[in-house]
């Protein structure tokens, strides 16, 4: 009992105020003035120092094909009660705009613009949604990656998490997020088609139960699979899932490699002590000891405290739903719309809550890298019209302690956006992924170790040039000069 | 950089290992073997009394549509490596098999079987994954919905989660699941498109911003829309807010319907109790007030004990992430197979936590309910060829602590399973989703309050019959015995 198109589309992904809201700015000739949005985060997930941005390439995908289709159109008409004249206009919009975004892989912070939309008010606006659904899941799960290879280092990691996906788009799209962010391969074999990351596995308890016996399985297994990897947690891991996985081993000899054995519950600390020892004393000193077992970041920690001997970490729910934080909460604010005379205005976001006072105007990130060491020293946010780079030395202050200040020198203004879209053209071509996630890698390493610990991280700066933040105030006088009026009438 | 396909399909959104075991099972000839798998949760999610079990309309999609694709096969053939023989065999496989399932909408609890999968092992296990994918994620949002529609009572909630959703997937089937379990609308279009869920929306701070002004952009909302919903906390809500929407109301008279105000930020008890006031001295006092804001049960039942004047409720983050538990463990257990000699033989997975031990055999769940006040006394798991309806009375002991019983008698015994899919062939025809969300208030009233408070819950009772418990004590037993025996070798 659902209903299903021929023509679906994804130009209704969106909130019905962003159509309602097209359908005046349409009615008042104001759909086409130009717009500029920004998206960005105000606090980091986890408690982390830094975040991974991910979700670009959806976003190009989307962006590219965006248009109503006939049957968008007539739902629209049918059940939402829109009228014609909007419908026909509705289905001549596409997306002309310019974006300007950082990579996917890239480090980012708080308050960054993370994407640029220069658009006609209108196509900015449907939008919004889908850009965020996309942006937050995506940036999210590469962060939440990275925290864990910071943790795991060496060893490798695999993403084990589909069955606890939240639905199948969050099980492929965080897949990817998650080798970005550092992961070496998957559970998810659509996930593997889709996007090329290597795809890992074993079996199941379910084997061992369908052979009624683990000698009878893993010999079984090993007919068909020269390289085995046997669970041994069904019935009991120290008497007898490690035994019978080698003695098939020692049988089975030369015909296989005995390449690991994989812990699926109880006490992962002793249990990887105890098989390790049992492997090493028969002679499979190479054999490696695979675990899973809803873990993280902290989990893992704490049974490398205690000598765990892992050398590879299966990690399934708590990294596919970010289980400690599963939301990020970007939004997409306008910063600058055209005014009746044809001149970009700046536009404003008051809050109670100052925090959420949004930033003013067209604006550059820059990423400020100390010449001499390598490492940032920040970023900073500019004007448009600035020129960082041209700066013998640049005045840094936080944005909201205005007197914590430091001047920088010797240093490179990296830009951090990149136009993808070039009226309404995607002129960016997503790298293959490995790359960026070597990007990930070698971005992070300009980051001093303080902001990349996983506990109580230095505030990384992101920082307003001189310039910007005295717009921002102007723009806020003005708001509450406003407010006064309106107040006294 | 991905790659795109004709003929995609779901048959590879599953885990290495399950077409890692699938070639094992048919290298040995095992793989039309009779299976039963068994779908449940050991642990009702949120603390909650109970869960509201929803995703089988997807379940029955993604069983009607299972094959592997051309490109599937290709994938599985050149990255992953398997043999040509064993890739001719995927390319014949369907799903054959039986599935019983509790309806969506119903009241579900711990260790019962949501759905129960007759099928040839490997149909059986290829699925699993994908099961278990829709499953956790739409019945962990119908849960979630439910428990808050519990504290809001008659008041309108809408859901209006979509970007900060898990991605696309989750926005669309969470609205669905939300909507299962008692909100009333959504804000995503798409989801209204597809599932015929009332959509709600009305406009954007942006588009306050875009008329710089509270006053320019209400008149021209209330240009193109008869029902008016004005956002009113752009700039300040009491000082500016509320009174340009009293205004304009009172500009526009007739013209207009001014049906609400929407409050987006700041402390909403004390807002919402302010403009309650001034609507009310305007003389609307029908206007209603519409909040939104990180909201979740906590933050609506503290709103309330505030007195918080509040008609409608939006509701995005944490109902669309299930913030505070975003995932339901739920697990898919072989509990028989067809032995050697074609008969039935049931299995079990032992564990050092008693409570992931699972329940042997192929077994039915009955809820008993009391005819002389038509309220459940409890679930009733039996073995298939029990029938508790004639009985005259039924003892019902915890699986746990077994000394907790209680005897029934004057009851039903209501099968809540029903046959979805009969030899491949879907057999059960989805109701309409007002349907849906009628029957899961029905089923819901079935439970005394006590199970349905938000705050600690009385454990409602999930227990075994007598044969269904002994059965399991001699599988387990049988297990100790072998496990015996091999740690002696």
């Amino acid at each position: 009992m659902r209903n299903t198109y021929a023509d679906d589309s994804l130009a209704l992904h969106t909130d019905l105020y962003q159509i309602n809201m097209t359908e005046s700015y349409w009615a008042d000739g104001m759909h086409e003035r130009k717009a500029v949005f920004e998206l960005f985060f105000r606090k980091l997930p986890f408690g982390n120092g830094y975040a991974v941005f991910a979700g670009l390439e959806r976003v190009l995908d989307y962006l590219r094909e965006f248009k109503f289709s006939e049957s968008d159109l007539a739902y629209l008409k049918e059940e939402v009660g829109y009228k014609d004249d909007f419908l026909d206009y509705l289905r001549t919009v596409r997306f002309t705009g310019d974006v300007y975004s950082v990579v996917e892989g890239e480090t980012v912070f708080q308050n960054e613009p993370l994407l640029r939309i220069e658009a006609p008010l209108v196509e900015a606006q449907l939008i919004e949604t889908a850009l965020l659904n996309i942006v937050n899941y995506q940036t999210l799960i590469a962060t939440k990656a990275s925290r864990i290879k910071q943790i795991v280092k060496k060893e490798r990691v695999m993403e084990f998490g589909t069955r606890r996906a939240q639905e199948m788009d969050a099980a492929i799209w965080g897949t990817r997020a998650a080798f970005i962010g550092g992961l070496e391969a998957t559970s998810n074999v659509r996930a593997g088609k889709k996007f090329g990351i290597p795809v890992a596995g074993t079996h199941a308890h379910s084997m061992v139960q369908a052979y009624k016996d683990e000698y009878e399985a893993f010999h079984s297994y090993a007919k068909r699979h020269k390289d085995c990897v046997f669970l041994v947690d069904t019935y009991d891991t120290i008497k007898s899932g490690v035994p019978t996985a080698i003695r098939v081993a020692k049988e089975l000899g030369d015909k296989i490699n005995f390449i690991g054995i994989r812990l699926d519950s109880g006490d992962i600390a002793f249990l990887s002590k105890e098989a390790r020892k049992m492997l090493d004393e028969a002679g499979f000193t190479d054999t490696e000891i695979v675990v899973s077992n809803d873990l993280d970041e902290y989990t893992i920690l704490n049974l490398k405290a205690q000598g765990a001997r892992v050398d590879s970490w299966g990690i399934g729910t708590k990294l596919i739903t970010a289980y400690d934080q599963p939301a990020l909460g970007a939004v997409y604010k306008l910063v600058a719309i055209e005014n009746d005379h044809g001149t970009m205005e700046d536009t404003i976001k008051i809050s109670g809550n100052a925090e959420k006072v949004t930033t003013p105007g067209l604006k550059n990130v820059y990423r400020i890298i100390d010449r001499e060491n390598g490492k940032s020293e920040g970023d900073y946010i500019t004007m448009h019209d600035e020129e960082p780079a041209k700066e013998d030395h640049l005045k840094m202050f936080h944005p909201v302690h205005t007197y914590v200040s430091k001047f920088v020198s010797n240093f490179e203004a990296v830009n951090l956006h990149q136009q993808v879209i070039k009226a309404g053209e995607v002129v960016y071509e997503n790298p293959p992924l490995p790359q960026i996630q070597a990007y990930a890698s070698s971005s992070l390493n300009l980051l001093w170790d303080e902001y990349k610990r996983s506990l109580n991280p230095e505030e990384y700066p992101v920082d307003l040039s001189q310039k910007c933040w005295d717009n921002k105030m102007r723009n806020i006088q003005e708001v509450k000069d406003a407010i006064q009026q309106m107040a006294g009438k």
